[in-house]
C-alpha cells in the first residue's frame, strides 16, 4: 500500500470502520457523525461520469435565527491535474486546461454553486521547481485584462458565479513584474479586484521568489452577493496571522488555492485551513491540484537526489472546514474533482457569538508585542534560574 | 457506540484497519506511519498497573546534525479525575489528587522524564461552572509560597524534574486577587517564575471572569537545563497569536494544560496544539483532564437544559506535536493516564531552516495590520462591485 495508490483516507474509514464506531470517528475527526450529503441534479453527474472527474456534494448548516433568515451559499472546489505534456506549446497546454476546467464549472453551475475557485496557477503546470525563467513566465497574463479573466468573465455572466481564479499575474504597468495572483470576478461578470500571495516560499523545491516577490495588496475581503470572501494563496496557510487579518477584514469564506506534495506538506493539510475556521469564525476552503508533472529538462530538488524531471505527485484531498470546527470529507488524492458545499453563512456570526474569540483576543497586545519583535534591538522575554 | 464508550481514536483505527493500510492513515493523520514507541521500565510500568493508569512512551526524533549533538529530553504528561467527592473537606480533596499524582509523577522518574506539566487547575475539580465563590475560591494558593509549589518543589530537587504546575493563585501582594497560573519549579526545585492565562473564556458553562480575568505577565519563556519551555493555558490555545509570541520570545516546547469537554470542543482538540507545532516550529504538549465531576449545588449552563449537577466528561485525549508536523497517538479518553515522549529539541531549528516560517512572517505587516484593527475608526480592507 504505496502512499500513491491510497485514494483517500475517507474511503479507507468507510471501507474497515463498522457502522456504530465510524459515528465516533467522524464526530471526533471531522466534527460531525454524519457527512450530511448534498443532492446533486442528473446535468452535473453526467459531466462527472462523462468526463471522468470526481464529484461530491456536502451541507454544512447553521441554528435557525429569528432575526435573519438563512445565508445558503452553494461553494465549488475545483482539483486538476495539468492536460497535455510541458513541452506542448504554451497556448495550447494553457487553452487544454481551460477546456477541462470550464466543463467543471458548467458542472458546478448544473448543481446551482455560487462562487467557485480553482487551485494556485490553475492555467498552467507548477514549474517554478525548475527555476528556469523561460518559457514559463510566458504564462503569466495581466490580472484585469488577461485572457483567463476575460474568459471566465464570460462563464461568470452565464452561470451567475462568483470565479476566483490564482494565475500568474504579469503587471505591465509596473515594470513587468510579475507575482502570484487571485484574481476574483463578480457573479455579474466584472472584475472585482485582485490579490496578491503575502508570504512566499522558500522550501523544498520552491523558492518562488525566483519567479515573485511578496504580495502588496494587503488582505482585502471582496463583498459579493454570496458574502464576504478572501483569499490566502498556498504558504499562507502556515502563516496564521495572514489568516487572522482576512477575518479581521470581515470574511466569512477564505478560499486557499494551493499546489503543494504529498512528502513535504500532507500531514499539515487537513490541519492548517481547519485551524483557520476555528480559530477565525469563518468558513476556509483548502483546495490542491492532482497529478505528476513532467518537465522538459532535469533540475535538482537540493535534498541529495539526483536530477530529475517528475514533480508530484501532488496529492488532491481538496476539503471544505466550518467555525465551528467541522469539515467536509476530502476528495481523492488522485483524480480531477468538483468538490461542492452548500454553507450557511450565518454560521459565522453564531460561533463568534458563541466562543467569542474576537472579543476575548486583546488584539493592541499583540500589535505591540509584534512590534517590540521585529525591531533589530528585540530582547525575548526570558526567565532563568 | 456512545461518545464515553468510545475508549479513543487510535484504539478503533489499531482494530480495524489492516496492518498495510493502517500505515497510511498514520501517516496522513499523524504525520509518520509507525508509532516509535519508547521502551519504558519495569519501576514505571508497574506503578502504573497498581495503581490504575494509562503510562505510554513515544520518540520523536530528529536528523543527526554535524555542529550540535542531539538534544533529547523526556516530556511528561498527566492526564487525571480527580479522587473526592466535591463536598470533602477542600485540603483533603487537594491532598488525594496530591497523593494520586506524585504516584504519577515517580512512574515518570523511573522512566527519566525531564519535564513534566500537570493539567489546568490540576488540584482541584474544575469548578467555575458553578459561578459559586465559595467554597472554590479557597482551593487559590500563592504561586511562590502555597503548599502545592513547596510540595512540587521536594519532588522536582528529588527527580531532577522540572515541573509545570497550573494552579489557582491567589496573589496576596495585588489585594488578594485570583489569577489562573501555571508555576514553573526547576529541576534544582527553585520557584523559577510564573505565567497567567492570558485568555479567558466566555463561553459554554464556562465565563470564568467570574473567578479571574485576562493575564499580565506576556509570554515569559523559560529557559531550563531541558529546554526553554513556556505555558499556553487552556482557552489561550484558540488564540494563533498567542501560541506565536511564545515562539517569537524562544520557547521550544510549549505546555497547553487545559480541562476541557467532549461537545464544547473534541474536534478542535487535535488540530489546535498541533497547528501552533506546525506554525512555530516547537513541540506542543496537549493535556486534558478525565471523567465527570458532580457538584453539591444545581447549576445551569445557559443552554436551555434543566439544572443539574454534574459536568464532564472531560476527554482526555493528552498528545505531543512536533515542528514537523506530526503527533504521537493521544492517551484514552477516559482513563487516568502519563505520557511520556522523548522529543530531540534539534528538530525545532531543523525546521525553521527547513520552513522557514520566522524568515517569511512579515512581523512589522502585521503588527501595523493589528495595531489599526484595533483602534475604533478601524476601516476593514472591503472591496464592493
Amino acid at each position: 500500500m504505496s502512499g500513491t495508490n491510497f485514494k483517500s483516507l475517507e474511503e479507507c474509514l468507510e471501507k474497515h470502520i463498522p457502522a456504530d464506531e465510524l459515528k465516533e470517528v467522524k464526530r471526533i475527526l471531522y466534527g460531525r457523525s454524519d457527512d450530511n450529503v448534498l443532492p446533486l441534479p442528473m446535468e452535473a453527474t453526467k459531466l462527472a461520469a462523462e468526463h471522468g472527474f470526481e464529484l461530491k456534494g456536502y451541507r454544512i448548516g447553521a441554528k435557525q435565527e429569528q432575526m435573519r433568515k438563512p445565508r445558503l451559499v452553494k461553494v465549488g472546489a475545483i482539483q486538476n491535474s495539468i492536460v497535455l505534456p510541458t513541452d506542448a506549446p504554451l497556448e495550447k497546454q494553457r487553452d487544454a486546461i481551460w477546456q477541462k476546467v470550464t466543463t467543471m464549472i458548467k458542472a458546478a453551475a448544473a448543481a446551482g454553486v455560487n462562487v467557485v475557485c480553482m487551485q494556485e496557477a490553475w492555467t498552467m503546470p507548477f514549474a517554478f521547481c525548475t527555476r528556469e525563467k523561460f518559457p514559463w513566465c510566458d504564462f503569466a497574463e495581466e490580472a484585469e485584462h488577461g485572457p483567463t479573466t476575460k474568459m471566465l468573465q464570460e462563464l461568470a455572466k452565464t452561470y451567475n458565479m462568483v470565479i476566483i481564479s490564482s494565475i500568474l499575474e504579469r503587471d505591465v504597468e509596473h515594470g513587468d513584474t510579475i507575482w502570484n495572483t487571485a484574481v476574483v470576478i463578480s457573479n455579474r461578470g466584472r472584475y472585482l479586484g485582485k490579490h496578491r500571495k503575502n508570504h512566499i516560499p522558500r522550501v523544498g523545491d520552491f523558492n518562488e521568489s525566483t519567479y515573485y516577490l511578496e504580495g502588496n495588496t494587503g488582505h482585502p475581503v471582496f463583498e459579493t452577493e454570496f458574502g464576504k470572501i478572501a483569499i490566502n494563496i498556498c504558504y499562507g496557510r502556515h502563516h496564521p496571522q495572514n489568516w487572522m487579518m482576512f477575518g479581521l477584514n470581515g470574511a466569512e469564506i477564505v478560499f486557499n488555492p494551493s499546489a503543494t506534495v504529498g512528502a513535504l506538506s500532507e500531514p499539515l493539510w487537513s490541519i492548517e485551513a481547519r485551524n483557520a475556521a476555528i480559530a477565525n469564525s469563518y468558513y476556509t476552503v483548502a483546495i490542491n491540484r492532482v497529478g505528476n508533472e513532467e518537465f522538459p529538462h532535469e533540475y535538482t530538488s537540493g535534498d541529495g537526489r539526483a536530477a530529475h524531471k517528475v514533480f508530484g505527485p501532488f496529492y488532491g484531498s481538496s476539503y471544505v472546514a466550518a467555525p465551528d470546527g467541522s469539515r467536509t470529507p476530502g476528495l481523492s488524492r488522485d483524480q480531477d474533482g468538483l468538490l461542492i458545499t452548500e454553507i450557511d453563512l450565518n454560521l459565522c456570526r453564531q460561533i463568534k457569538d458563541f466562543w467569542t474569540f474576537r472579543m476575548t483576543q486583546r488584539l493592541d497586545l499583540y500589535a505591540e508585542s509584534f512590534k517590540r519583535a521585529s525591531q533589530l534591538d528585540f530582547k525575548p522575554q526570558i526567565i532563568k534560574e
